[in-house]
C-alpha cells in the first residue's frame, strides 16, 4: 500500500464527511459536527493547527547526533516513538459509515501495535462504542488504553473494570466531554466532574489513570492533586467549545508547572514529525493523533495507520536529526526559534 | 424542520442577496448594501465577526457547575437567555423580496417569543415598515422593543407614542442611522442628535428607552447623562460607515465605564453560543443578532427563528459548562484566555 | 447612469486588463505592469489598501455636526471637496485598448469638472500622451494639472511651459518614474532628480509645482527646500517599485514634518469616502483617484467619473456626520481609532 | 523568446508537477516532495517568500544615483550582478521528466554565463546527476561551482576532486541534506556534519569551500572555524524540514556576526531584483534563485534561464534608481523601511 492509494481510497469512502485534504487544517469541514469538523466556527479546531505553525525550529547541520533515539517507556509499555493514536468513535455519523466502529478500533490498535506503539479508546452514547475498543485491546493482548466519557461515578467505575479485565494499558476520563448535551439527551448524561470525584475515580483503579481536556494550568495542578499518572492537554479536537486557543499555545504553561509530578501528553493538530518534534520541546512527553489516523483506518485499516506512523517516525528521526536532537527523552526548547522582535533595530 | 432545511430554503429563496454561508463572516458579501453585506469595503462587519474571533475562552472541566442558569430580567421582561432579535427592515431591498415586511417582523417576534425571549423593531423610509414591526408587537402582547430612526423630534416622539399604544416593552433610536442621506433624499430627514435632543426625547416616554450604535466610551456616557436605560454597542452591522472598529473590540472599554448606571448590550457578530458568552464576558448584559435570524425567518419563519435560538440557547450552556460559568448575570472575566506573549522567553 | 451598468460596461470593455473586481485590492492582477496592477509580487498595490485598512474610524453618533463642509481651495482652484483625479496614461498597453488616450484625458477632467473638482494629466513615452492631456486641460479651461515624467531638464521645462500655455492650474514631476528603463529604451531618457535640479525646474515656472512619489519624510524636506507648492505621497500605485510600504503607513510621519510648509497630498488605494476621511485625518488636504476613476472613464465617459465621484462625496459626507467632522480643512487625528494593546490587562 | 511563451512552454511541460503560478509562494505545490513544493505543510517554503514580503523599502527618488553599479568578483569569478543559480537536481521525479538531467544542468549554467553571471550543479541518489553537472561545468569552461551532498568523508573528497578536473570555480556540501533517509536506503549514507570532518574536507581541496545550509548564527561561526570560503543561509527551499523560519528572517544576524571573515550568500524565495536588493540590505553578498530558474530551463532552456536572470537584473537597477543605491557592494540597510509601532501615538 502507498500513500496515495490510502488517502484516494479514504475519500472515495469518506464522501465528503471528511475531504481528505491535502494539509488537515479545520478549513474545508469548519463547523461539521457530526462529521469530522470543528464545533462552530471552527476555530478551535484550526486553532491546534496554527499553534503548532506558529512554532518554528531552529535547523542545524553541524553536529555529532548520527542516530537518533525515538523510543521510551511509557506507562509501563515500551513505544518505539512518542506518539499515539487518539481515541475515535462515533464512525456512523462522523465518517458517514465509511468504516465500522470495530474495524475503526481494531485499526488504530493494531495499526499502532504493528507500528511499535499503542493506541487509545473511546466512549460513546451507543455502548457497542465501548465495547468495539475493548475488543481491539483484547486483541493487541493489552496494547490499548481505555478513555471512558465523563459518566456518573458508578458508570465510570463500571467501565474501569470491564477495561482491567481486557487488560488495557491504563485508562482514563475524557472531561471535555461534559458539555455533550446530546449524550445526556440519549440517557446517558455526561457532566464536569469536581477534583473530589475524580479522585474517587483514580482510587478505584490501579491502573494509570489519565485526565484528558486540560487546558489550563490550574486545572492541570488539580488534575496531579487527584492522583493521575498523566494528562493530555487537549480541546478535544476543537470539536466540544468553539474559541478555545490551540494546545501548542497553553501547553509551555501546563507542562512547566506539573511535568515533574505526570506524565504530560499532548493532542491536537499533529500532522507530521516536525509537530511531535515540537510538542515535546515544547514539555509534552508523547503526543496523539487523530484525524490523520482516522483516514490511515478507512484508507487501509491496521495497514494504513501503521503506515502513517511508520512515515511519521521517519519524518520525526529526519527532524531530530536536523536539529540536532539526540533523544526524545530530552529535548531542548532552544531548537525552537525565538522570534527576535527588533531584527532590524 | 430541521437546520439543512432550513438553510436550503432561505438560500433558494434568497436568491444570491444572501449566500447563506457555512460560516457568516462578511466576505462574500462585501460592499452590498443595499443587500446584507457591510458597506463599502465590508471591513466593520468584517471587523465583528474578526474582534469575537480574536477573543478565546479558558476551557475547564474539573468543577462543580452543574445546570448553568441561563435566564434573567431585562426592562421588566423575563428572558430565558441573554439574547434578543436585532432590528431588521427593508426586505425588499436587502432581502430580494424573499419575505415580506410583515412577515419578518412577525417571524423575529414570534420565533423569539417561542424561544423564550423577546426582539426588537425597526423603522425605515417606507411607514409600512414601522407599521409592521408595531402589529408584531401587538401580536405578541409587548414582547417587542421598538427601535426608531434618528428622525426630527417630532415625528420620533409621535413614533415613540404609537409604540407605547402597542405595548412596547421598551423604545429606543439607532442613532447611527444618521448618515442615511437616502432617507433624507425620500423626504424624512435623519441625522446626529445631541445631547440636548435625545434627554428631550427619553423624557418623553415613561418606557424605557434605548440608544442603539453607540462606539465609544464618551459617548456611552453622554447616553447615561441623557438618561438611557440601556445602549447597544453596535455598528450597525457594518452597514452605515466603513472601517470601524468591532464591536467586541471596544465593548469592554465602553462596559467599564457605564455599566453600573446602564443596561450595556452588544449586537454585532454573534454566531452561536459561545459569542454570546465572550460578549458577556467583556461586559455586555444580553446581546443582540441579526443576520442568521433573518436568515431563519426567510428559511422557517417564527419556528425558524425559534430554532435558531434554541440552538442558541443549548450552545451557551455547553460554553457555560466547559468554562465554569454558573450564571449569565455573573460571568467572570478570566474564562477568557490572556495570551501571553513571551510564551517561550 | 447607474453603478452597476457603468462597472459591467467597463469589465466588458477591459477585456481582463481590469477585473473590476468587486473591491479592487491589487490581488487579482498582481504583477501585471504593464496592465493595471502592481509591479512584481504586486505588493506596493496592496499595501495602499491594506494600510488604509489597518486605520479605523471611530464612529460618533451624538454631537452637533448637522452640514458637514466638503470644500476647500488648492493652489488657487475652488474644489467642492478634497478629491482630484491621478494622472493616468497608456491606455494602449495598460487597458487594452479600450479607451483611447485622448477620452482618457477628457473623461478623468470633465468628470472632475462636473463633480466639482479637478483631476491631473500624464507624460509618456508617445508624445501623444501629453498632447491628449493638454488637450483636455484646454477643454476644461485650465482645471487641470501637468504632471510631467523625470525627463531631462530641458525638456521638462519645455513642457512645463506648454502646460502654461494651456492654461493649467499647476504642474509637476512625478520623479517616481525614475526607473522607467523602457523609456530610456525607446529613447527618451528619464532618472532620479537631484536637488539641485528640481530647484531649477521649480524656478523656471510661476505656476504652483508640485512633486509627485514623496515616500519618507528627508525626500519631503528636500522638496520644500527645492521650493515645491506641494507633494504627493504616493508609490505610484505601486507600479514602480516592489515591496514599498503603503501610502496611509508612512503618510502621518511625512505630514508631520512638512505640513506647515507645503500642500500634502495622498494618492493610494483610495476606494471610498471613509478612505478620504482617512488620510486626512493622517496629515493630507487632499487625495488623489486613479483606478477607480479609470474604471468610471471607460464604463462611462465624463459621466461615469462623475458619478463616481459624487458618489465618494455623498460617502464623504456620511463619513463626516459619522465622526462628528465638520470641515475637511480641520480633520482631527481623533477621529481615528486607537488600538490598545492591553485590552484584557 | 518573450515571458508569456516560456511561461507557458513550461507549465505545459511540467504536467501540473509545478503549476507556474502568477506569483511561486509555495501554497499550491504545498507538501509535494517529490515534486517542486516544501515539505510537510510546505511552511518553510512559504517563510522563504513571506520573510522577504516583511522587509519593505523606502522608495527615494530625490539624489544622484544615475548609474547603479551592479557586478562583483565573487570566489575570483566576475559577476554582471550579485546572483546564482541555486544547485537543482531530480527532474525526473521532481519535475516529472519535463526536461532532462543533463539539459537541466546546461541550461542553468549556460543560461547564467549567457547573463554574465553562474550558476551552481547539485549531487544525487543517481550518479548521473552529479555526472550531468560536472559535464555543464566542462561546457562552460568552469563557470559553475559544485555542491555535494553530506556523504561519507571519502565520497565528498572523490567527488571534490572530480569537480577541480572539471575546472569549477568552487565547491560545497549541502549539509541540510542531512536528514535525506531515502539517500541512505538507497546505499548512499548522507548524515551531518561535525566541525572536525567539515576541516578535513575544507583541508582537502585548494578551491574556495561553500557550506551550504546555514540557518542559525552558531553555525555559521563553526562554518567558519572549519575553514569555509563562504556560506548559504539557506533551508534547502523548505524540502527537509518543516517548519524552518524564512532566510530573510535568520539572514541579519547571521550576517552580522561572520560577514567579515565568509562570503554570506543568501538563498530562499528570490522572485525579483527588489528581493536581491533586500538580502543585500540585509547582509548578504550575493543571492541564488531556485525554482524560477528550473521554470526557465523547462519552458526555454539555457535562453530561458538567461532571459529570466537579464530580467532580474533589470529590475535590481530599477530598484537601485528608486532606493538611491549606487552599488551592489555597499548596500544602506537604511533603505529598508522600519515600521513605526507607534504611528499614531
Amino acid at each position: 500500500m502507498d500513500l496515495n492509494t490510502l488517502r484516494e481510497t479514504a475519500r472515495a469512502k469518506l464522501k465528503g464527511y471528511c475531504r481528505v485534504c491535502s494539509f488537515c487544517n479545520g478549513i474545508a469541514c469548519r463547523g461539521e459536527v457530526p462529521g469530522m469538523g470543528g464545533v462552530g466556527s471552527g476555530s478551535s479546531f484550526k486553532a491546534n493547527v496554527e499553534a503548532l505553525a506558529h512554532h518554528l525550529l531552529n535547523m542545524r547541520t553541524i553536529h555529532e547526533v548520527r542516530d537518533p533515539r525515538t523510543n521510551l517507556t511509557l506507562f509501563g509499555c515500551e513505544l518505539d516513538m512518542p506518539v499515539m493514536a487518539a481515541p475515535m468513535t462515533g464512525s456512523t455519523y462522523n465518517m458517514g459509515g465509511a468504516i465500522s466502529e470495530e474495524d475503526l478500533a481494531t485499526s488504530l490498535l493494531m495499526g499502532s501495535l504493528q507500528a511499535g506503539v499503542m493506541g487509545m479508546i473511546g466512549d460513546g452514547a451507543d455502548p457497542t462504542m465501548y465495547a468495539s475498543g475493548l475488543a481491539a485491546i483484547r486483541g493487541t493482548k493489552g496494547r490499548g488504553i481505555a478513555i471512558i466519557k465523563p459518566r456518573g461515578q458508578k458508570e465510570i467505575i463500571a467501565r474501569i473494570q470491564e477495561a482491567e479485565a481486557a487488560g488495557a494499558a491504563a485508562v482514563g476520563v475524557d472531561i471535555d466531554g461534559a458539555g455533550l448535551i446530546t449524550m445526556s439527551l440519549k440517557g446517558q448524561p455526561v457532566g464536569p466532574k469536581s477534583l473530589r470525584e475524580l479522585r474517587e475515580i483514580i482510587q478505584a483503579t490501579s491502573l494509570p489513570f489519565i485526565i484528558k481536556g486540560i487546558m489550563t494550568p490550574v486545572e492541570a495542578e488539580m488534575a496531579v492533586e487527584a492522583g493521575a499518572a498523566g494528562i493530555v492537554v487537549s480541546n478535544h479536537g476543537g470539536r466540544v467549545l468553539d474559541s478555545t486557543p490551540g494546545v501548542a499555545e497553553v501547553l509551555p504553561w501546563i507542562a512547566e508547572k506539573v511535568r515533574n509530578h505526570t506524565v504530560v501528553l499532548a493532542d491536537g493538530g499533529v500532522r507530521n514529525g516536525a509537530d511531535v518534534l515540537k510538542l515535546l520541546a515544547l514539555g509534552a512527553q508523547a503526543v496523539l493523533v487523530g484525524r490523520p489516523l482516522a483516514i490511515g483506518a478507512v484508507g487501509g485499516g491496521p495497514e494504513g495507520v501503521a503506515l502513517l506512523l511508520n512515515n511519521m517516525r521517519t519524518e520525526l528521526i529526519q527532524s531530530m536529526l536536523l536539529t540536532a536532537t539526540a533523544d526524545v527523552r530530552h529535548v531542548d526548547r532552544k531548537i525552537l526559534f525565538l522570534r527576535q522582535a527588533s531584527a532590524l533595530g
